[in-house]
């Protein structure tokens, strides 16, 4: 029913996103002025100096967002034309919830190479660059290259905004559990962008013991097929090299993260886990575990992608925050203390007599959240 | 005084463009249909028919305004940084024209290669691209390569957009005179980008004797250091292989078209031109000769690029209506049937009885303009 009726919107919208202008162009005054001959004046000063590019052009407060179309969604590597309404979709939010302008750039190649060199031929427009749904491990390589050939932010969401949503939630579960972040056992399931950086997150912000899991089980430094990236995650987590499946990973957890797939754990393996159990289960639309179920195996703070039950992990509590803040304060990069400091941001929103079990994150429509996320992002611009 | 209101107001904007929305996301049902889980619906159909992208997607109505900085207005190579105010000012008239969507995006490279690979690269969410201030001859290049391997318009308006609007000044200017197009000796000055075009669509429309020449005076077979493409136009200008200067080029001229530079014209190679001449001095702000001087001297008909003299040849009565048509119809190439018909339609709006001297082109602000240029393509498109 949603779907039909979202089918019929965006054929009805043609598109849900436009490009308008800010000057009137009504008269040969007006032509005169935001196009020759005085249009001439501000390409002048430019070409003196490119810092005025964030004077007196869009560069100051727009955000390219890029996709190859290779991980959209739950919906795989669909292309760059099928990943286009994602992409409105996504620009649309950074306008409607951080006032950021947003354009869709929808690259015609998956060659890492390629996505690199184009994204740094068509920065000049842009004061960021949001990468979305490249799939792992090619999002870790495209994103670090392009960080280090740009002076403009350069951020994948699907990592970091991620990441940062989620730590925000589990900050405040730990208030409703009363356990602190060195003493929770912690299993990520899920060991693609989502789940890798998640787990650098939580570590980043001091938690010590996390076991990564994929579909093969407990990811050790003995799995075999294990990308790059996966591999130097075996430096950090796992330190103990356990071995085994997810529900041996989740015997004696406290805190269960997942970005991986529908139905995937059991009452029994919420059971095991530590007495007042944490899951966040996000695989979308149908989570690792229902919260209804998980609660009455045992669980005492349960988080899922969806509306439609308690504490919803919604990155757009973040993104937007994220890139308004680094835009006006002109941060050439998103550093770890800037997402550390968003998630403690967006945590924070809730004052500590009103977290419980069913509120630990603020709602996507919160009208603070893209503001506070904003501040705390640029009070860490060196 | 209008270079500094015009910096002012550039500073004010701080962006000439900017995105919006057309769907509301202010509710959890609306983030579903414009986000996930909706979005999900448009992007399996478009995975499994890549049209469906004109369907759904702002592929339908929007433009990439494309340019590596190396040709801007008068100001030359300034870079893609300096050359963003006017990318972002023609984005504005594609929408405030033509209605339709427009996006700056300006090249951080001027390598040929580069610049085929990367606007191919970034061609999904673009239903047309429109290169900009492209220095010659390396845009003929990038028009020719990108047209053979894009399937949406690509349209260089500095070449094309030029050439239709000046052809269909001379239509009417031809009334005025009562001279006949095969009869007729022309004249064009500069033979770059714009009047390379020109020259093409002349000769196109069915003028026979054109004489092009730059700053080394007239351009023939024994010109030294010619480039590619002005090898290729003496193979169909300047057929009796005169040479000499542009004062000998205009003695027994009937049209001069100037898109060169200021005060090359004195009144005295007017003078020598053939009765009832006419000329379109299009070099900006300051044209090749001044108007009331051309016309003291014995001009007919005097065009210029500015608007403070009458017959201002302006693009924008082209570019909006020629993608507005290409769009709407969906045309995979720009045509040089579409191009003849455009100028046939903007000469068209002055009715025969209505032209004269001062007289030959319709106001930028005609709202007629577009959707007549518009039709006019969309009767082209195969």
């Amino acid at each position: 029913m949603t779907n039909d009726i979202a089918l019929n919107l965006h054929e009805k919208w043609n598109g849900k996103l436009e490009t308008t202008s800010k000057c009137t162009v009504k008269s040969r005054e007006d032509l005169a002025l935001a196009y020759t001959p005085g249009v001439a004046e501000p390409c002048k000063v430019i070409a003196q100096d490119q810092e005025a590019a964030y004077k007196y052009t869009i560069k100051s407060n727009t955000v390219a967002v890029v996709s190859d179309g290779s991980a959209v969604l739950g919906l795989g590597n669909i292309g760059p034309y099928a990943a286009m309404p994602v992409m409105e979709g996504k620009s649309v939010l950074f306008k409607e919830f951080g006032n950021v302008n947003a354009f869709p750039i929808c690259l015609n190649t998956q060659d890492t190479e390629e996505i690199i060199k184009t994204v740094i031929n068509i920065a000049p427009a842009f004061g960021g660059i949001n990468l979305e749904d490249i799939s792992a491990p090619r999002c870790f390589e495209i994103e670090e290259r392009l960080k280090q050939a740009l002076d403009i932010p350069v951020f994948h969401d699907d990592q970091h905004g991620t990441a940062i949503v989620v730590l925000a939630g589990i900050i405040n579960s730990l208030k409703v559990v009363n356990k602190t972040k060195e003493d929770c056992n912690v299993v990520v399931n899920g060991a693609g962008s989502a789940g890798i950086a998640i787990t650098k997150l939580l570590l980043n912000y001091g938690f010590k013991n996390i076991i990564m899991c994929d579909k093969v089980g407990i990811l050790s430094q003995n799995t075999p097929n294990l990308n790059w990236m996966q591999q130097d995650m075996m430096k950090v987590t796992n330190l103990s090299n356990k071995t085994g499946l997810l529900k041996d990973a989740l015997a004696g957890a406290d805190i269960f993260i997942g970005v991986s797939a529908p139905n995937i754990v059991t009452s029994e393996m919420v059971a095991s886990m530590n007495k007042d159990a944490i899951l966040f289960a996000m695989a979308n639309p149908v989570p690792e575990i229902m919260p209804d179920v998980a609660k009455a195996a045992g669980a005492r703070v349960v988080g899922t992608g969806r509306s439609d039950f308690p504490n919803q992990v919604n990155n757009v509590v973040a993104f937007p925050g994220i890139f308004k803040g680094a835009l006006e304060g002109r941060a050439k990069q998103i550093t770890e203390e800037m997402k550390l400091a968003a998630a403690l941001a967006i945590a924070g929103l809730i004052p500590d007599d009103q977290v419980s079990d069913v509120n630990i994150l603020p709602e996507p429509f919160d009208p603070r959240v893209s503001q506070v996320v904003s501040d705390a992002v640029k009070a860490h611009i060196k």
